[in-house]
């Protein structure tokens, strides 16, 4: 989208369906253009009228100047199409195409939606919406939106794919400190999508912090590219609805949008480093501390407080977030005693007493941004009535003191009619204020592991090895037999193919055969039964364990072939696969992955049995994986205790675990025939990880 | 405390260190009870001063009238104890003391504490401090603090064991439509505390809502006993910091207040209805809505919208609570489809669309009203271009019809500028209106749980019976013995005393013994050490299980008995119990009980091994528990499907294993020197409970 620079930053724009009428969507836009004092030329479109808010008309748009940056584009839905065309021809960068009534109401709207969409990729338009409120650029002095109210200038860039939630945020942020730099209603995201808006923005110098509201992704693995090279750069915040099964069938009632599952939204925002946020008003708190303070370059947070109650919540508050109470250094402590009254508590969280003046609480604060163990600083403050006449004079101080530090600052000036004033000087000089110890440490908190994700090291993804001509053909095999699943059996070949280690399996056509292979292998064995055509061999009871001698494997054969010939008398029988047991004493997981429809295919671990299925202890990621991202997923679950080894057991071999999830990842890009597939168990102990059982789903 | 009415509604007052300058809280305190218009008679003492604010002053507490309702102090504090014993002995009936430097400074100020309290009981005084901001009865015009500026009158009454915490609060509410009934600092709670706080605005005609904020609890079974009473009256919503390590620190720096353990804490809330609330704007959120609307009688909630997105972030927010959403009925469909334009979505959440006017939002939620189906209902709002003029008109529709409503009404009206003069217009009309979905979903979801807990019918604590003279045998024997410890062999003496079943054992002092009770009680058995100094088996190797001939249980005797003599020269070892095993298939859980500072017995329960110990899967109880609540302890861990029975198996005999819940509550009030038990495991199967293995601690 090469031309979408002139979206943001056009010199001209031609209004498409212009109105005279005060109140009609075609005259606001254009009042708001003027009123916003954009400073490149108008060209208002309107057949009718000859002067429009003192800005002459052209009666169509075959009159317009040719290569317009930006058209409005806000006529019937049926004249738009027709429209776009014509300005298309005409060399138009950039369209915000404003009219309703295409894919959302589904219909004829949803065919018109196509056409426009054809004829931006055939023109090369960079084309925002239809069904949208428009954009807002506070840094080019443009307002392309119907609604009422411009935001101030600010570093923050605001996208949405939803009006109302433009509408509602824009008029939250009338009249405060918040500022935006780009505000940009997706609408039904024809052409340009949230993808877009982070590379864009991602670039933007003038933005600092990128917050959006998405409904679904269109593209989910570009989006994922693109996010994850932004939020190295700066922090991305979004809101992603329809987290639940009510809310997404509320989203999908809505606009029709398919979001694909959550579990792997929340994996895609965690690969790329998206801040998932999941309430407005936290929106807000965040955007503020990151758009205006340094990121805390560590965990400790210190806290000074002129109260002990509120210190107490802060300290709970803290100690149950990401971020720890800084353990103060001697020196500091020193310095403390010798500047604080003696009843004041030097320790974390530092109360100074209500009876703290202003140079406490400065005094106080020039210590702790010396201290090296402090990585952000907390000030709490009561309006008590030995502060109440001065705090707006501490704001000031603050600020002063503030411009020295490299640490975070954030201020929580509880109560709202004596701090009014304070709190504004503080936000005007980009200190973050807050009613409440919660939010600020929230923010904080959010900010740390933001900055721990800056930190990390690009991660190598690399080629898992493996033979892709011997898997693909089982798979052709499967494929060509009509099969759903690859059975055990056939699947073993893949598990090779992957060099991924399972306990030593034969397939035995009759019982001789087995009883002789059981030797071979050696005792005990397990005994399966060999079935293209049986997925589920515990419904046909078709499994024998801890077989010891070989009159026991005889029987075994017998038994769960006749039973199984008796409960599905339509399956091909082949025989029984004969398996050397798993060494005692292993744990089981569950190694899996499905494809999702936004995002490819979703990993997934656990540990066996109740911990998936009843404690749902389970983690997520998205393929291709880095190592670490394995060794992330491993750690992620509960459990994981389990695996480390509890009351004196030895760990698992955890690298041998993650070549497994590894393997699945690059099974799950090399065959996208495979829709799902399951290891379950893979048996681990301290010394190997067995891939014990096997499944894989055919779309 | 008889006399508490007098702090709330005396009739005179004595300011007992009244001051004629400006600024000084004797000052401050004379003028806050003016400006309130005070209409009973006020008497300021000082020695110096003739007349404070036109008020005539008393030299001495001589010179005052005999039988003063109310004193305020808020002189020195060495002068404190002897004007306290004055004012008794002239009949004095309550006192706020403002003066602070008692308990919380400790050394002197402890034992000062100490005779103020003695002298209280001596002359029946209701003492309200020391080191307190003072009270509040905006019913009786009575501002009896130091603090700035008084709130509304209302209906929420607020004590605060900190005294920065009402100062921030009362800023925060000055200018807000918040009111309040009564509003107490409660200091170091020498005398009155949460407790008497709480029972008195049970009584309270002028409360309907009863808030506070503690940092501990004095008499925890008191409390929990007068709690139960008054939440099924009306709701107490409670804030109790220092629950994490770091707060709990910063709370006995500050007060020197030990606080018992954070389990208990949510065990006496929930046991006792308290509803607890972890952040101070939640407080206010909650405050808001049970202040104003009627409890939902049900979980259902329907949501009504102009607006998608926030529609969305609305369901889902809902189907994460205990709320869900309402399936409206057919005829409610029908109706809606009828009113509605074609493309609104009348399902759950209701699509009004962004061109909704007054007329619609009204005619849509008169049809609500009547859905069978639904308990509360939520009127959505994002100030769209077709609404934007009429939002003021709306919210006095909304008004209008919530006076026919008996189902709660909530309205979430997104924004700030547009919405400021309507959000003004619900909230004096007792509709709460917030600006974001999150608040009034969190809100109404307590409710619902609030309205469940009025409706449970009283629980019956039916003693357990025992054989006390037995258990008390046993234990005296081991106090007599100096134990620590009752160690098994012994303890199960106890189990039968609480008639809990326990696997057959017997103890074995030689190994012929053993092998010969073996054959008595039945293959296989479990030998296990016994020793009255050896406590934990498994440091010893003292348990070999899965014995199954006598020749084994020979080898076995010997083998533990030996090691144990090696292991622990010092100990006198008796022999072995003999136990049988307990029957295959059994679940192992753990029931137990600590005995908390503020509380009593805690009890607690969870699965054995990882579940306690790795997932922390743990429930708390306080006795004395119901059965009712010996159920919810069962069915509160998270691995309780596990009980119940998954992939098939049958669920555990619920019956047994409540019993061995109720017997130990009975156990750890019959018998208050053992400090903890524990009974791990306990083996449960469909048909039996068996306490396979007990300890008990002595204090």
């Amino acid at each position: 989208m090469s031309n979408l620079a002139y979206l943001f930053k056009p010199k001209n724009i031609a209004v498409i369906g212009a109105s005279s009428h005060p109140g009609k969507i075609g005259n606001i836009i254009l009042k708001n253009l003027q009123e916003a004092k954009f400073a490149g030329d108008i060209y208002p479109v309107n057949p009718k009228a000859k002067n429009i808010l003192n800005i002459p008309v052209y009666q169509s748009i075959d009159q317009l100047p040719n290569n317009i940056d930006l058209a409005v584009i806000t006529i019937p839905r049926d004249l738009v199409v027709d429209a776009l065309e014509s300005l298309g021809k005409k060399g138009l960068k950039a369209a915000i195409v404003i009219s309703a009534g295409f894919k959302e109401v589904g219909g004829a709207g949803y065919h018109l939606e196509e056409r426009l969409i054809e004829i931006a990729k055939k023109y090369n338009i960079a084309l925002l919406g239809p069904n949208c409120l428009g954009l807002i650029n506070t840094h080019a002095n443009l307002n392309a939106t119907f609604a009422a109210g411009i935001p101030n200038k600010g570093n923050i860039s605001f996208f949405s794919q939803s009006g109302a939630l433009c509408v509602a945020i824009l008029d939250w942020t009338l009249g405060t400190h918040i500022g935006f730099s780009k505000f940009i209603s997706l609408g039904n995201k024809a052409a340009l999508d949230e993808t877009d808006m982070i590379s864009y923005l991602g670039d933007d110098p003038e933005t600092k912090v990128i917050l959006g509201y998405i409904e679904n992704v269109c593209s989910g693995q570009k989006f994922v590219q693109a996010a994850t090279k932004v939020t190295k750069k700066k922090p991305v915040l979004i809101i992603k609805s329809g987290r639940t099964s009510a809310g997404a069938k509320a989203a999908s009632s809505h606009t029709g949008a398919i979001a694909g599952s959550d579990q792997a939204y929340t994996a895609a925002f965690e690969k790329s480093g998206i801040i998932r946020v999941l309430e407005v008003e936290n929106l807000f708190n965040l955007a503020l501390a990151f758009s205006s303070q340094n990121l805390p370059k560590g965990p400790n947070l210190t806290i000074i407080t002129n109260s002990g109650g509120p210190g107490i919540m802060a300290a709970d508050i803290c100690e149950q977030s990401c971020l720890q109470m800084t353990r103060l250094s001697n020196q500091t402590i020193e310095k403390l005693k010798a500047t604080l009254p003696g009843y004041a508590s030097l320790y974390n969280p530092i109360d100074i007493i209500g009876d703290a003046d202003t140079t406490r609480y400065i005094e106080t604060i020039d210590i702790i941004k010396d201290d090296p163990n402090t990585h952000a600083i907390l000030v709490l403050l009561t309006p008590t009535s030995a502060i109440a006449p001065q705090i707006t004079t501490l704001a000031k101080e603050i600020v002063n003191i503030s411009k020295s530090l490299t640490k975070p600052i954030f201020c929580v000036f509880m109560g709202k009619y004596h701090v009014k004033e304070a709190q504004k000087i503080l936000l005007n000089h980009d200190i973050p204020c807050y009613p409440f110890p919660e939010p600020a440490i929230y923010a904080l908190e959010t900010m740390f592991k933001y900055w721990e994700w800056t930190q990390k090291q690009p991660e190598l993804i690399p080629a898992y090895p493996r033979n892709l001509e011997l898997a693909a053909k089982v798979i052709e095999e499967s494929k060509a037999r009509n099969q759903k699943e690859i059975v055990e059996f056939q699947a073993l070949q893949v598990l090779d193919a992957y060099n991924l280690p399972h306990p030593q399996t034969k397939l035995a056509r009759s019982s001789q055969q087995a009883m002789q292979i059981a030797q071979e292998i050696g005792f005990p064995v397990v005994l399966k039964i060999a079935s293209p055509n049986i997925s589920h061999k515990t419904d046909v009871k078709g499994v024998i364990v801890n077989l010891n001698t070989p009159e026991e494997v005889k029987d075994a054969f017998v038994e769960i072939t006749t039973r199984a010939q008796r409960r599905r008398p339509d399956a091909y029988i082949i025989g029984c696969l004969v398996q050397k047991m798993a060494p005692k004493g292993c744990k089981e997981v569950i190694v899996g992955f499905k494809r999702d429809e936004q995002f490819g295919p979703l990993l997934m671990f656990g540990l066996g049995g109740i911990y998936v299925e009843v404690l749902k202890d389970i983690s997520f990621g998205l393929a291709p994986l880095s190592r670490e991202e394995a060794k992330r997923m491993i750690k992620q679950i509960k459990s994981y205790l389990l695996l480390k080894g509890f009351r004196g057991e030895p760990p698992i071999n955890f690298k041998a675990l993650e070549d497994i999830l590894l393997a699945m990842s690059q099974l799950s890009l090399d065959f996208t025939e495979i829709y799902e597939a399951e290891f379950n168990p893979v048996l681990v102990n301290q010394e190997q990880a067995l891939v014990a059982d096997v499944r894989f789903t055919i779309a």
